[in-house]
């Protein structure tokens, strides 16, 4: 066992670990859950360790041989993805304090049981840095870490929505507008929409994405950079950018960049909005495959599980079911993020820990969430065409076709007697003669109903 | 014009209104909104000075005629509803303090002109009273009025789900879980169940609104009661229940009674649920009655408005569509009254306003929803029982009575050739000579498949 | 009166209003609220009409005359501001479709008064419309043209704090961490730091607000552009852009732009974003006038109100009060948009009007709130200088500028010594002889303390 | 390697685990977080299984030996708590299906193991049961157990605010409305405030878990009960009760039961408002123990941890701080809770997993966090009581006590010169003879001050 020190007293802490007293102070305070912090958070902060060693040497604020054993100690821990030291909650009070004094502190360990030379963990591995600056800046790095593989995934959504679109571009099928029979569509049509609809959400996502690579490095404390040299301000972002790959850029207003978190909402109201997205597709996914005999029945999902323990046979829609399940999880954690990110006082925000977790676990969900709709349900999709054919033809607002030529009220009778009577709208119109045969069939036939832009003729 | 004044200095205020300085501060600090204090909150102001004129006047701490002033002003404001001289805004900085010395105001003003009596509106109007009492006091009873209203709403909707459930007690149709195919059911049942969720609503409502009856008048500003005579402190709620013919008692801990919105959060949350509950009823409303020809049709709401401007003989379910919006609004104005509950500091929340606002708008817009529900959607609901009972003739999951008999696996086959071959359940078990024919028949029956309480012989 | 009829049957209408039997029927089905719909809604639906009867014209599938007509009765109504007959609630069913027939027979019967012309409001009012296209469209426009008063007020905001900001340049203050004393800082960045802050909610609306640009006009019931003719189509965007002053394009898929509301929810989370961050201004406005002999007082409010019915001479602070409560407003509606968004069903979202009534309200209360912020708070706020400056003075924790001579822990010693003995960190320093008194004197100048760009010799 | 199978097809599993097929496809098809189904869960499952085979034997429908087999895996399983095999994710599709199954099969597969008896998970271990009644009485269960260390978390919490009450009963301090300085109380009325709070939320939660003890076992698919016996369904409720120790009972309508998710509503909002309430205790925690220079430092928490990696000697109110965050995180939990609450269709909600993962969450975040507040914040809290004190005799505001004396205009005046001269009001109402010495003392005693109930002679 050791002693470690703090401005509390001490503690013994084993000799086998990295960490000290400020990971164990952490542990005992905030016991509210086993999550530990985020290893992308930890990644990104070793990150800055290592980067701000650089260039505290270069600045001449740091020895050579101190450098050295810093980057060493970093790169190891970051190389060997061995994180088990950190074992600080990831609820924490104390503004991420826990977490950059823990990795300060097992950094200094690693380094001085490679080097045998002694490193402090705040004036050596947290020099010209405070907990202000670096964990929002590891939490900005980590979110941006996890957003390729969400993009990707949506990316991957949107070929796969275009890819059934173009297989089904002339599969034809009743639209709904309030759940009720509207004009004739297609699937090409239906599929192509989910589509462009999340080409909006790569977008969105992209874009809040970028806000997030504004960092507050170099302000320290509270923003204005005290005890850390013009040298270190003007070069830590490029540094860290190189050791990270990421485009990191200094905030252009230190003082507001380290008190305001509404970059964060920002990103987090992205996710928001595409979890909804999510949400209202895997709605219509099982709307459509309901049934399969007293549903819509337009579409079968493939079959991922057993429906029931009692109804034999029965099979359900799970995947978009756990979609719209991570939805609402999603939704509810920017509202978390939401009132964390307004609770801010004065010069600093205390409640990031819970921000971070909050979108680091959405950002990791929602690409599961995703993965799994496109792997394991958009895949295999089938769509029912004949059902869908018969749909179309026996629907009576079809009639709406015959407006510009019989107007609305004329076409709202044709409508009401069809309804009424189980009629076909072409044969009424035949039977009255309101129309001649030919134009009837050119009218009603799918192309015209389905393919707007050739049908001028129709109307006038 | 005469001149009024307060502590900031003074103002011109015509001659004929009788409201003074405090609320034109107000209509000019707050110009957020044109909508006013709900004229239910003022009238419960006014009944409040009232009642506190009559126990000051018992005291012994306000003259005889100067209360009798006081009285008769309420009164007549009362009698005649006649709140336009109350133009301060509904949403207001100040704890509600515009809304109190505006009521203070006015009624001093209109005492001294039916009377010529010189009344305070501070010493007088005011007397034992403080903003942190009479205002929350005033919200909790406009609470508790428009309460019975929205629990005859609720009331009347339980009534009509249970007639259309009696009118449907043998009406069979397919149930579904997760929108697949489940065994059969009845609309008999189905009603049931939406009447008896309401029931817990109903309870929900009336217990959260017990929670409002505890009130902190005698606390004046901040609970302790400071300028409040025992006698007052003793006799304002009883004085103030029978005047307004509520309920109202005194909080056993008024310090904490006056900083603490726990109360109207869990009003709000009671009507939250309330929504949610009338959207999940409205959804299905909404699926069950879709179509009319490539939807579930299995019920047909009447017919409101024209559909579409565009396609002709579209009928839409508007009104269960309003009441998902309500539902919407609800749900939101939750959130702002929470938010706006867990925002006090130290020993006031000033932000009652707003929740005032959202949680008697809630109530009136919760209670028109569900009027217009029962009146313009429920009483002339029809049920198209042809399609329901033909959907359960063919459906293969009706096989579930089957496993008692034939075990889950051999079940699962039947079900699988009965979709995959589109042939009956009974067939199969015929031609397979599972069963007996007579069993069959038994097994099959509405009666056994939904009236489950009569089926012992089947799973022996 | 006169008598009107619809695909339900007919109705009498009084003689000298526009609206007909639609408009009563939304009344009738829909009473929720007394708010009618959004003027900027309506003003935008007869532009909208104005357009389409030109475009249609041109397309030869509207007769002139009837389309000057129809163009004579929008001018009129949209000139005159006069909206009284549009009488349709703002909370309705049907997805607008009341919004539209409404403004249909309106404008049709205006303009039969107006030229004796008979003008039918589907066939020639709506021609090429339906409500799907023009409801949402109408809803954009409205959003649009409250956006420039909201991103102004955000301006004014931006200056009223940079001018503070350049007023208190060298105003030193305490700054705070978790609102404990950490180093100094100056009121010249703190009000910079709100600023900083504002820029980025005015890029952010701004940015949100070109995703509302895009419109479904030509798209007509599902987005498929039945019965609308190729002219329309690509005419009916740049001739409503010119008659209504907006950039609008048509939407690139249209299918996806008819039935997805993520546009909406982007807008309405910048503006939650706004309110958030509003909230958190307000917050801290209130944090620092607290007081004022019990608070922190360093900054004071001018004075808008009489803070108190019973404690004399009290003063609060009522507008950062009533801003909160808008930023709850605001939160609130929110989750109302955001669950209305995401409820859309296959070619439809039905639940649009309360979105628009959200949305637009949320922009009005905010320029509201922000617009009395400036005006009648920001622009008078006093900072308490010298009170200020003591504060600073005696503050332990600027022992912070120690570290990079003394180091960490030998800082920690002097900072508990002199919190516990109420002594001076500079005298310690001294005392102990640990650096000369013209270092000390150099590193605890205001000038080293908060402008930390001047600082390096203090580090090395 | 076994094979095991389902409907779907087969698969291999090793020998040595329990869990089959079923499992392993959840495993599957979920991957989105590696969290296991809570534990709480799985146990309930069990018992439910146990209470099962117990009814069913006796009903005479399960054989003795294979009850008798099933009995003894479940026990064996609960006793030693032994989940390992139980590898189905919490957020799962299929409404609890894949938890069901895969007890169904782990409970069978041990049974065989144990007895050489070939158990079937469907026909024998899952016999009367549905996933949807036995997944929901699981989760009510779950949610029960947990409740009462919440509960006795929540005491703890009220009797530290009552012995910290009690010991400062005469501990003035000056008591703040809208953060402004209002007249004086003391620390006792002030914690004893907080002990009330939480009393009603105590109340509240111990409500609102009653309603989770109505369960639906004995329903089966939809709540009508097909394929359970009479015997059955009369006595599962009863057995489960005394097997778990809870006091279950059946709902009253199977149905509604079966469906409806407005509980889960309302335990999580009663969660939410507990949230909201420790959220307001951590702010005023905060804010009063600001500082310990420059705020208000009136109270000083327990030091808990290094505060600052840069700044040194900085100590933060961690405690708090973590406590807000959760509290952040269950009301945006309770959000979730409320989405997938009201997004059930027809005959069942399918996202019950995500409600229970949420609410069994939030249950034991609460109970974490209310003991670290307890046990490291308030048991060691210090009042600085001279400090408080010095604030009181200070104070202008206690001029209210003159307004019965001298009316609330001439009080204003004299608060007004107080302020801005800084001078003593009780010195200003001597220097202008306003009322003699005595009185002046009396009515400035704290007694009177504070202690209201003895001050009738002060006000008249």
């Amino acid at each position: 066992m050791r002693i470690d020190k703090d401005c509390l007293g001490q503690m013994e802490i084993e000799d086998d670990v990295l960490y000290g007293i400020h990971s164990m102070r952490a542990v005992n305070n905030f016991p509210i859950t086993n999550e530990k912090v985020n290893p992308v958070i930890i990644e990104s902060m070793l990150e800055i360790k290592l980067a701000a060693a650089k260039v505290n040497y270069q600045a001449g604020t740091l020895e050579e041989n101190k450098a050295n054993a810093i980057i060493k100690a970093c790169q190891k821990l970051i190389h060997d993805h061995d994180y088990r030291d950190f074992i600080v909650p990831a609820i924490q009070g104390g503004a991420g304090t826990s977490t950059n004094m823990s990795t300060n502190e097992i950094v200094a360990q690693l380094a001085y049981r490679m080097t045998n030379l002694k490193i402090h963990p705040n004036d050596d591995v947290n020099q010209s840095q405070s907990t202000n600056d670096t964990f929002p800046t590891s939490g900005k790095m980590a979110m941006l870490k996890l957003t390729p593989k969400l993009l990707e995934a949506i990316n991957n959504l949107i070929n796969q929505f275009t890819q059934i679109s173009l297989k089904h571009q002339k599969t034809v099928k009743i639209a709904r507008t309030q759940l009720q029979d509207a004009i004739p569509t297609t699937y090409g049509r239906s599929f192509q929409a989910y589509a462009s609809l999340f080409k909006r959400d790569y977008k969105r996502i992209r874009n809040a994405a970028k806000s997030l690579t504004k960092i507050n490095l170099g302000g320290t404390a509270i923003g204005n950079g005290l005890n850390a040299s013009n040298y270190y301000k003007n070069n830590i972002a490029p540094v860290l950018s190189s050791i990270s790959g990421l485009q990191l850029q200094p905030a252009s207003d230190l003082i507001d960049a380290t008190q305001n978190c509404d970059v964060f909402a920002e990103f987090s109201a992205a996710l928001k909005i595409l979890a909804m997205d999510l949400s209202k597709v895997a709605n219509d996914l099982r709307l459509l495959s309901s049934g399969p005999q007293a549903g819509l029945n337009e579409i079968t999902l493939p079959k991922r599980a057993a429906g029931s323990s009692i109804m034999p046979g029965k099979i359900n829609p799970v995947i978009p079911e756990v979609v719209n399940q991570v939805a609402f999880e999603v939704i509810g954690k920017n509202l978390t993020v939401s009132m964390a990110a307004g609770a801010g006082q004065l010069e600093l925000n205390a409640f990031e820990p819970i921000m971070f977790r909050d979108i680091l676990t959405s950002q990791k969900h929602l690409t599961n969430a995703i993965n799994t709709l496109v792997e394991h349900c958009l895949k295999d999709i089938q769509i029912n065409e004949l059902y869908n054919r018969k749909n179309v033809e026996k629907s009576a607002i079809t009639a709406t076709i015959l407006t510009p030529k019989l107007g609305y009220e004329k076409s709202t009778e044709i409508v009401k007697r069809a309804l009424h009577n189980n009629e076909s709208v072409k044969d009424i119109v035949l039977e009255e003669h309101l129309l001649d045969k030919s134009t009837v069939e050119k009218l009603f036939s799918p192309e015209i109903l389905t393919n707007c832009n050739n049908q001028d003729s129709a109307i006038q």
